[in-house]
């Protein structure tokens, strides 16, 4: 019997708290079926070139999606255990997503709209520029949001509204989740008149390569970790033709406490960072997992470990997950000059025989080891006590690109030592938090969720209205008459679009 | 005698009209030197923070350039041969871009600024974004442009106008030119209150890898061939953190004329098409190397032989790119089918014994080999006959990405059939070109000047007012005190610069 002719491999659907499995859900695609799902989805690309038809869309999708929140959560929850409170505010997150892409699609500015008059005194022909769809998009589901960066994520809606056709890799921790989303999303297509396959969802270890490989794909959205989103950035760079890997790896989100803050606010501070370590149970790509604190001002560990004392044992996504997860707490504490002020380890709780605890590390500045600079996926943060400034830099200049920095200062510290250490934090990160935490990341066009290598592969974000510009490149029209170019460059503006002509803003 | 103690290897300026050398005008950057020059620009990061001086600096630069006119012009023809009509232009063509990026940073929209205002209601923190530089930028200096695309062309122009330090690797058919134009950068630089080192210049061959794989390198730009900027990107995408490659590789151009247009235009396009892949000895990356001609008329190809034949022949750049020229027509003329209608060779004419005359080849679609779709350097195009739409349609098929493509319509051809011939253009090239010539790229803000690989490796344009986002990464601060942020983001906006504010434009 040939490998060609075996049965496609049963994909089956975890319970963590549990450990029980069901299904078969789906089956795993081997290179024959991604390639059947990126040729079907490619043809679809014609069809998504109207814009408003892409809006109308989004917003059906939207609707579907919150129409089937019950289920959804259900599903979700069943297969990740992330509770029905967090899925019925992810599942928020993702439907307003869906719907502000829409009302990006209506405004315009993500068009790039120029327009250049011919200048023949400058010897300047006619120029019209605007951004087109790139092509196949593949996207890579998260395994810790099974909905806002999963089938019908930010990477999807904004790959979507770009006028892409979406081929996504379903996470193996949410199988269910992504199957029952996908079929919404699709169903949403045909309602409104565009084929189902703009969207298709793909299984297995096997589709990644084979997604990222395949030459009608032209550009992947992944978040994941360090190790298997390098992997696949390789592959997109080695292609014969390379393509954009925008991919989100990791992060360690580095806060720094001052020592005025520290004497100030250290039960405010110490709260606040138990909260955003242990949300979600530890597992968020922004979970501030090295945390600088003053050795002078003990108060902020003091409460610290108080606050997170309290925080209920949970389980974590998956069983590879919750042994990294308890391997790496265990390795960290072994590290000479490592204090265990609460020790994260395993513990059965009603309903959930596989749940953790979280943990708090401490170490002096000088005797932080290499490995306590590696994230450290789960509900445990490392305090590193700094004596003075330069320990402070000796720490920050050892320390690799994240999403997140956070400073966290006394209430009169707005001067210019305050806006110097900001300042310090602003080449280690792509969003700088000053008397917050990081964990939150608001859908907003302001937001910057990508930061400096590993954080991300590439310049761009993954959350707000530019995320689209990944899924884009700009074409410029030379001396093209009225009737052949696209009715964006049209000299008339009727549909009010922002552009610049001539140097001059145009609505 | 240690390797280390070795003498720098000289550098030579040569002049290939008559092919003798002269100096050494330089010596060749190993590994040392260039960690030496990248971290000497890497120090002047913070001098370049500041907007209005780098403004400042960039005018100062055209103006130290332009009153340098002569020398640098007399200089640049000594190695090039390209004639100071040319490099007049050219440089006029680079002084105009250092002021269009100086304008562009008083103008301000390259910043992205986007400010959302706390909103409690939808549980949403302050947030405010810019871009900020991403830090030292790696230069290739291309050799058929010593001035707008080398040492003060648009790469470096670009990424200093963005606040990134320079260093260049200077082309070996120019380092005359190359140093000359580097010291007037850096005296510009330094007579508005800058560092001098935030350009440098090396040279040699092995500076290049050292560069582009040097850790505090942030970005590299690029300009010539697909083998060498091929192994440039693959260096940048394999270091231990990746770094944006912005590559111009290679491209074919492609014109498809109609039947009607040939009918009706057979004169004006023959000889616009000779002027155009003649213009600069073939020399340009947007020369138009294939020609889709109607079988069925033959009145463009007469007209081009008729037009071409009357080029004078003129040297090209260096002896290794003449030989590739005449070994490349050489071997495209021998294979089956392809007839060679004016014939590309080596002719000594007064003053310039190593220069080359214009070559056309032709060939029927369906004879057409594979080596003929790839680009040639130098005055030679390939006509190639189709005989119905289905034979135009199979070789666009076969093409790969370009920087441009163009149509030749007949004046009444503005229907549907027109536009759907340029819409199946698009995917293929980054600039559509209608009844015109790609050659003559327009420094102006709809200018795009990228196309797919292996045009380019990014979606960017190395042209015009866009090209500064290749060397900037967007920044948010979150619930940052005026006092802590940059001025660009406090609420006032005092210098008017064009800001999104809470989802309404702002000047």
């Amino acid at each position: 019997m040939h490998t060609d002719d075996a049965q496609p491999a049963p994909v089956h659907s975890t319970d963590p708290r549990t450990g029980a499995s069901r299904g078969p859900v789906a089956v795993e695609a081997g290179a024959d079926a991604v390639d059947t799902a990126v040729r079907a989805a490619a043809a679809t690309l014609p069809a998504l070139a109207d814009r408003t038809r892409r809006a109308e869309f989004l917003r059906a999708a939207a609707d579907r999606l919150d129409a089937a929140a019950d289920g959804i959560t259900a599903t979700a929850d069943a297969e990740t255990a992330l509770g029905t409170a967090r899925l019925t505010g992810e599942l928020a997150r993702t439907t307003y997503q869906l719907r502000a892409f829409a009302d990006q699609l209506a405004e315009g500015s993500h068009l790039g709209l120029v327009i250049d008059h011919a200048d023949p005194a400058l010897g300047r022909p006619d120029l019209r520029r605007m951004k087109l769809p790139l092509g196949v998009v593949a996207v890579f589901s998260a395994s810790n949001f099974p909905l806002a960066f999963s089938v019908a994520g930010g990477d999807t809606a904004s790959a979507l509204a770009a006028g892409c056709p979406v081929v996504v890799k379903a996470h193996p921790d949410h199988p269910a989740t992504g199957e029952l989303t996908a079929r919404l999303v699709r169903e949403a297509a045909t309602a409104v008149g565009l084929p189902a396959d703009v969207l298709r969802l793909v299984h297995g270890f096997e589709a990644g390569p084979a997604l990222v490989r395949h030459p009608l794909t032209a550009a992947v959205g992944f978040t994941g970790s360090v190790r298997g989103g390098r992997a696949l950035y390789d592959m997109a760079a080695a292609r014969p033709r390379p393509i954009p890997f925008h991919g989100e790896l990791g992060s360690l989100n580095p806060v720094v406490v001052t020592e005025r803050a520290a004497a100030t606010r250290a039960e405010e501070i110490g709260a606040g960072l138990a909260g955003s370590f242990t949300l979600g149970n530890g597992q968020f790509c922004v979970k501030p997992g090295l945390v600088l604190v003053p050795a002078a001002e003990p108060g902020v560990e003091k409460a610290v470990v108080a606050a997170a004392a309290q925080a209920p044992a949970a389980p974590m996504l998956d069983p590879r997950m919750r042994e990294a997860y308890l391997e790496g707490v265990r390795e960290r504490a072994a590290h000479p000059g490592v204090e265990v002020l609460l020790a994260g380890g395993a513990e059965a709780v009603e309903g959930a025989p596989l749940a953790v605890r979280a943990g708090i590390l401490a170490v002096a500045a000088g005797e932080l080891a290499e490995p306590l600079l590696e994230e450290c996926f789960g509900p445990v943060t490392v305090l590193v006590r700094y004596r003075d400034a330069a320990e402070l830099e000796s720490v920050l200049a050892r320390l690799d690109g994240n999403l997140t920095a956070t400073v966290q200062l006394a209430a009169d510290e707005r001067g210019p030592e305050a806006a110097a250490l900001l300042q310090r934090l602003v080449p280690l990160a792509g969003r700088l938090v000053v008397d917050g935490w990081p964990t939150g990341v608001a859908v907003a066009p302001a937001m910057q969720h990508g930061g400096p290598y590993p954080a991300t592969t590439s310049t761009s974000t993954s959350v707000g209205a530019t995320a689209i510009e990944r899924w884009l490149r700009p074409v410029s029209y030379q001396n093209t008459p009225q009737a052949l170019l696209p009715p964006e460059l049209h000299d008339a503006n009727p549909l009010g679009l922002p552009r610049l002509v001539d140097g001059r803003r145009e609505a």
